[in-house]
């Protein structure tokens, strides 16, 4: 853990260089609309250690895959998300001297991400060798106004005279990915232009043909008055606006404002992007930079009015669930069902694909219950799109009759990974998509999407577990062999409780839903039979196997064991580990991690919180209480779970213990690997943990039901609520919870076991339940 | 399977040129004399699919890894055999016509390897494109007798008057691995010389420093008259002597004879390699090629005398089990302690290393009752060499207190491979190492090596598999989880009965070793103890795992069962796989494979076949019944243990069937994987089925045991067999078995359960049982 980050409710406040964290403050200090994002890198020239990357949504290369012992069914390729152009980088040389932080005597130094702005800015003054001393202002921000603009303000102020000053402005295409298997460059140079304020780089990926375009607007003055370029190079992948000046006085400024603009082929032909004017669209053109900054966080106020977590009474807890929330709201907002959640968004490289079972499994509460219906269907839709390529992929597994195998990793619908244990076995995946597109039609009430799409998918995954599973003559019950659960430091087990349980509740919630639509739009259930060539028997052998699946449970409890022979191993707890071998993945060895109990991230308990309507609280408490000290958390996707069950079963230590780490992971960098990029997909837990967990929010006969458990040294816990249309504010204090919504009729709420009627433009107090500290023992 | 060689007892015979079939031939008609060796490749050159290969024994080059996802403990390199100089190259123009069997007119092609005198030759006859024909005559051997020197023979007819000719020949140092991981080339050159007869090549490669010498004597004659090179081209790696002609005379013959000497830094310094005069030693320089052949065919005939399986009767086996013996002999002779047994000797680049548990565990037999005792001790003597590093190894993987884990595959005593559930999980290499320390002590009575290192070996062994194993309070057994047994298609699994059997063996036998070297050489025992920092309570704990170890078994039956869970699979007979699955791993995806019942090499059987003094018949066939209907054979080690022990079981069918494929494994192309080499080590395994499996070669009392089961249809299976220093003949005949030995004094041999005392000089002939087809039931 690494603490150097100041604590403040609003902002992320870095307030003296640490040069040895740099790849970490450049992942958490990075930005993003959804679009497009950077790294919070310096914008001169660094020596030091650094990853420049700026990425496009949507845009990859499909990079030969580095395999030592090829499987059959392996993929050719894994998809990278694609370092672009380089739209912020300034280089300054002054007295013969490069700005370079890692080389320059740093006198101060403070890089703050304003979140509730969307505004990095920085502020640092340097010593050069000759004795001399200027200040670097800067800020930047990627406009969540107008989706393809970025500003950059740079200013430098000298405190001295300087005998000469260069200012480079470059636009910089020759970038390659860091994680590229072969060192191979993924872009091709199309076209760039310069002139006396315009920098313009079209560039194309290899393979996928996807083109990018960039441009900047780039303007340096002094005093009011614009200094002109000394001269403008342009080169196949680089354009760069060279001012250079004779002489400084002290207490000059320079300021050189970069207006940005990039254009993804999503949104543009290819001949658009070749051939549209060179200049920045007129409304751009004409806005200064604070205007346009101004405008940029006019719509972050709105968005934050939506997606508030406001917490009083712990300013470290606050910081990092607003980290939390402005990161995903940087990295997908919902707008396009084209894209999806990247597990590393815009803030590294790491991982690549943009689509794990994260988006289901863990992102999906955050917007489906902070969206609008429409806009969560988009997030829906996605594996609807896809679902051809996943009914390939399970053929080329040797499945058959329309079973789909979702991918474990993907952009385009394609498998990418190519761990066999993970890629052919962590199958669970195909659960999560089943279970969201329930949850999506319980909480919007849109049963209208089975018909469009749900249903399919729903049957496409059910007849994947019905050829899965297969009847155990040994244990006379239907077993699945040979499988990763969502605990990936365990490989190639059988009869993993989670898989196990949700496969059968995917047969059986598809049952379910096919009945329905048989009764429901007899017409909508014809053409679909008809389109996956529906057999009269499945559903009965579906029923069979849901019936007859085999779990493996300790005897003489209530905890479901995680997989066949688990009580073979050593049970152990966490606690035991020494120091020094944490995170386990860095310090042991792979057959080692298998063969200990510890568990990487929720697993049994995984499906207990999905599964959650469906058992007693004892069942819940006894598992919590046998997995919780065996888990090591080295996911970023499991304290979220742990802290919502213990808020639930009403422990306090537990609940702050894992929220803890849960929203502040990449603040304090928990698992030694932010560097790499933030975990962008489980930041959403963090909601599921507060709103979920603590403010117990769940469904009951289609209303919203609040069952809070408050810590009762938090002042106030508030955030909103869309739940089919109407927006709810709650806000919980350790006494009471007050609710109201925006609607202009009357809702009802359950409040626990209560059924409240909340009228309009009034709001309705309810004690509830603190969670206390517990005596000791 | 293919069948396109003719079949001939001593001869490998391709009667005309399949060039689809080109690698399988030039994997097939590989020569070597165990210091270096060659694919059968063709002289000229050839632009179809081929791969040139020269491999040096004990040159191996440390390549890079290609790991996709990178496992904490997984080794930096793989240790590569390195492709070395091709000294075999003639390029021949002619009427401005490159003669390339890929291009020009096949009229006849005849290609053989004479396994009685390890000679590969060649005549072919093709007509060029101007209607003009002309035959090639070639032989080459690489010498038994002289170990550095290779020689070829080659010679040119023309049928019709050509206006041109130029015959280059040519010595080839820029070379690459086909098999390199990232296109590395792996030689630098230090010198290259060329003279008038001479050419000569020194390069070293990178990182390890190995320096190879390559130098050949030219001669190009006609009618006895040499002919002297026109230029001589003498580049950084390559060296061309150059003879052109401008008429040539129908009937003209043009014969090139290159004698080749290959210099090993085993062998030299540095500054001998730099610095030798550059010629053929004087015995090489004065002989003619067909002197030296004779030579070189002498040394085969004693090889032969002592080696040879002869079988009357079936002359597709007879080819097949000459081809096993001829490879191994090629590959190792257990003349260098330094080396071993690379899984594809120099016939291919497949897998790189040298060394894997197949040496123990499969070679051993073959060396073991053929070889002389203080050859053996060399190859048994190797593992010790390499305890330090197995030692280091297991450390690495979190093992202590000298503990050791031998490598899955090395060069030097390091580990190379990484796959996971190979490199850390496929452990049960290490009983194998243990197992040959035993057959080495029982069959040559030198109990001494245990205190010249064996007993140091076993010792680490054993502390690995005491740490390895745990007790499971589930089971009330100690347990090991996570491995991968002899089977690859089942990874991590819990409880492989071969895995604890062979542990608890080791165990014991160690516990037995200690007991025995305390008691008769105390002091060794005192300097080992000491070494190896002996606690006291060590064999205490062993002996508690060994006796109380868990072993799956089928309830009700005699059968061990595979591994914990082994009966949750659909157990269907490998007949009811479709042919066009076939071979699994070429077809089916990887978990496919892992969650079927079906086994890749005996598992349970090669357990039963190494500790078959511990199991009754009646064990045994439960197990053999039940496990040989689930086994594929895909790797090449399975059938000859399956021959072996259905040999022993009398079962006629059986005993042929897996025979057939062990012998003619690469003859006939069973795997459909030979064009990458042939399976060196696998070929000893026919000795195996041969001579412990029909001809039931055991120890009793320190004496030979034999119990022959003579196939029916046989004539005739000679052998001859070196015990403690005698070497017996055996004859099987379908109805009797005649043995003798060449010792002055009468020895004692057991024939079945019958005690015989063999006098010098005389034979003892003893009627055998016959294995017969059996009645259909």
């Amino acid at each position: 853990m690494k603490q150097y980050l100041k604590i403040d409710p609003w902002k992320l406040i870095e307030d003296e260089f640490h040069p040895e964290y740099n790849r970490i403050s450049e992942a958490t200090f990075s930005l993003g609309n959804g679009r497009f994002g950077q790294r919070g890198y310096l914008e001169e020239e660094y020596t030091g250690d650094s990853l420049i990357g700026n990425y496009v949504a949507g845009i990859y290369y499909p990079d030969k895959t580095k395999v030592g012992w090829w499987k059959n069914g392996y993929p050719e390729y894994f998809a990278k998300v694609l370092n672009a152009a380089n739209w912020a980088s300034v280089k300054v040389q002054v007295n013969q001297q490069i700005i370079d932080l890692h080389r320059c005597e740093i006198l101060s130094f403070t890089r703050e991400l304003d979140m509730k702005r969307g505004v990095l800015s920085r502020k640092c003054t340097l010593k050069l060798d000759d004795g001399s001393t200027l200040t670097i202002y800067s800020k930047r921000c990627i406009s969540q106004t107008h989706k393809e603009i970025a500003l950059l303000d740079y200013t430098i102020e000298f405190h001295d005279d300087m005998a000469d000053l260069q200012i480079e402005s470059v636009l910089d295409f020759d970038v390659r990915n860091e994680d590229a298997n072969y060192d191979d460059q993924f872009w091709e140079p199309l076209f760039s232009h310069g002139d006396e304020r315009m920098a313009c780089i079209a560039a194309q990926t290899l393979k996928t043909g996807f083109t990018v375009r960039v441009s900047s607007d780039n303007s340096l003055s002094s005093d009011g008055e614009l200094i002109p370029p000394g001269s403008i190079d342009v080169r196949d992948k680089v354009v760069i606006h060279n001012y250079s000046l004779d002489t400084v006085k002290a207490g000059q400024r320079f300021t050189l404002h970069k207006k940005v603009r990039v254009q993804s082929p999503l949104f543009y032909t290819q001949s658009e992007l070749l051939s549209e004017e060179l200049r920045m669209p007129r409304m751009i053109a004409d806005a200064t930079i604070p205007e346009l900054m101004s405008a940029h966080a006019e719509s972050w106020d709105k968005l934050w009015t939506q997606h508030d977590v406001q917490l009083d009474g712990d300013p470290s807890l606050q910081q990092g669930i607003r980290f939390c929330i402005f990161q995903l709201l940087q990295t997908y907002n919902c707008e396009d069902g084209r894209l999806n959640i990247g597990p590393k968004g815009f803030t590294g490289e790491k991982y690549g694909g943009t689509t794990y079972w994260d988006t289901e499994a863990y992102c999906l509460p955050f917007y489906l219950h902070t969206k609008e219906q429409d806009k969560v269907k988009k997030l829906i839709f996605y594996r609807y799109r896809h679902l051809p390529q996943a009914i390939a992929n399970a053929e080329k597994l040797g499945f058959s009759d329309g079973a789909a195998l979702y991918p474990m990793v993907t952009m385009n619908g394609e498998e990418c990974h190519n761990e066999w244990e993970i890629t052919f076995e962590e199958i669970h995946r195909n659960s999560a998509i089943a279970y969201a597109i329930y949850n999506y039609i319980q909480y919007t009430d849109d049963k209208h999407y089975l018909a469009q799409g749900g249903l399919e998918v729903l049957i496409a995954i059910s007849r994947f577990w019905s050829q899965r599973s297969h009847w155990s003559r040994d244990k006379e019950a239907y077993v699945i062999l040979g499988v990763t659960g969502p605990n990936e430091y365990e490989n190639n087990i059988n009869n993993n409780w989670y898989t196990n349980r949700m496969a059968a509740w995917c047969l059986s919630y598809t049952d379910e839903c096919i009945n329905y639509l048989k009764d429901a739009d007899p017409e909508s259930w014809k053409d679909i039979s008809d389109k996956v060539r529906w057999q009269d028997d499945e559903q009965a052998h579906w029923r069979d196997v849901e019936k007859q699946m085999y779990y493996p449970i300790m005897e003489g409890s209530k905890v479901f064991l995680q997989q066949d022979g688990f009580l073979d191993k050593e049970i152990l707890p966490a606690s035991s580990i020494p120091e020094d071998q944490i995170p386990l993945y860095q310090h042991q060895s792979w057959d080692r991690i298998l063969r200990s109990c510890y568990i990487k991230q929720a697993d049994v308990l995984q499906g207990l919180y999905m599964l959650r309507d469906k058992y007693d609280e004892e069942t819940i408490r006894e598992n919590y209480d046998f997995y919780e000290p065996l888990t090591v958390h080295e996911s970023s996707l499991s304290p979220c779970i742990h802290s919502m069950l213990a808020a639930r079963l009403g422990d306090l230590d537990q609940t702050l213990l894992h929220l803890r780490r849960s929203c502040r992971l990449d603040l304090d960098d928990y698992n030694n690997n932010t560097r790499e990029g933030c975990h962008i997909t489980s930041m959403a837990g963090v909601w599921i943990a507060l709103v979920e967990g603590i403010a117990g929010y769940d469904l009951r006969d289609g209303r919203p039901a609040l069952a809070p458990h408050m810590p009762e040294m938090w002042d106030t816990l508030s955030f909103s609520l869309h739940h089919r249309g109407v927006g709810y504010h709650v806000k919980l204090t350790p006494a009471e919870m007050i609710i109201s919504h925006d609607s202009d009729t009357s809702h009802d709420v359950y409040i626990y076991d209560e059924m409240i009627t909340v009228a309009s433009g009034t709001s309705h107090s309810h004690s509830i339940t603190t969670l206390t500290q517990s005596e000791p023992s």
